[in-house]
């Protein structure tokens, strides 16, 4: 890059590495790091090794975790009753982020796309009928995306619960809050149509 | 953030404080280094910290330098007769970047700049005024932003070398490769005419 520092060009390297981060950012955040005192760009070093090295799975819902059960799992203030069935960890998180769920989670680490060789088995399906075999649980929101390898999760999971007494549900559909129609695809508006609600209950549930 | 991993949180914060990058950036960033295998991520951690713990700063021209004279001010391919100043690393390595500059450097580390307390006390002039002295180059090429505070910092450096036989010089201001004249403001299209070219010359300068 430079010729002149070998240092500097191993940590543009690396900070490049990291999505969405281009060869010139990376400088950027490079010198920036440069210009803070050694103290807080170990603390900034530490804080990610330590996330790597001691980070855990909760063994139940799969979230991460600081310990073998997740917060979430064993807080005393979340409904045991309902599971909301995720993708990813981050989709937990932005669910969290909106405060107004209190059911516990089943994060499966992917969805069914035999296209990119995911089968059934590198999920957390099985985990899952276990939780709802021995929590009984008395809803399932499936929060997947809309797309064909959601749906195949969904549809896969359904049939090997079935017989057991547990609803299953998904999370609506419709135009986002701030949304206009008129940019709206057409299948969203369709939808948002056809599964219409009446304004009480719609207006009941921003609250 | 999610109340499950204070060593995610703790992750996010440190990420988060890199210029650019917001809350949600960082989240991204650290999900995605979780992800990657220990090893990665030390090495990654490494590579910053070993750069700002190693890293030095050139004796002679202050740009950054993994030994005591950074390997430009070293090499024997450099014209020893030309400096160019400079404001920052970041400006040295942009001007390295052309592969079209063969001398050397002096990063002053800023320019007078009296409203944020920046005197040229603060800055590496004296040591350029020391290096005229005794290397005796031929020219002094000022790289500055072309604002108060750079022109100030030319005058107070043209002032201090008064009397040494150095050719002062700036880099030319014009309309850019590829900007277009209907876009360039009004200061450097009344520069670019007021100092135009013949036209060999400019054909000659891109070669």
């Amino acid at each position: 890059m430079n010729g002149s520092s070998l240092l500097l060009e191993n940590a543009v390297t690396e900070l490049a590495k990291l999505p969405g981060i281009g060869k010139k950012t990376a400088l950027r955040l490079a010198l920036h790091l440069l210009k803070q005192d050694k103290q807080s760009v170990e603390q900034f070093s530490e804080a990610i090794v330590n996330m790597r090295r001691d980070i855990r799975f909760c063994s139940r819902c799969h979230h991460i975790s600081d310990e073998a059960i997740c917060g979430i799992c064993t807080s005393p203030l979340r409904k045991k009753s309902v599971i909301c069935v995720v993708e990813s960890i981050r989709d937990v998180i932005a669910i969290e982020s909106t405060q107004q769920y209190a059911g516990l989670y089943h994060v499966l680490g992917g969805v069914i796309s035999p296209l990119d060789g995911i089968g059934p088995d590198q999920l957390h399906i099985e985990t899952l009928v276990a939780r709802v075999a021995e929590e009984k649980p008395e809803e399932l929101i499936f929060a997947l995306n809309p797309n064909v390898q959601g749906d195949t999760t969904v549809f896969y999971i359904q049939r090997k619960l079935k017989g057991l007494p547990v609803l299953f549900t998904t999370i609506a559909r419709g135009i986002a809050f701030g949304g206009e129609l008129e940019y709206a695809d057409e299948m969203t508006l369709a939808k948002s149509i056809s599964k219409r609600i009446p304004v009480e209950q719609g207006v009941d549930r921003i609250g």
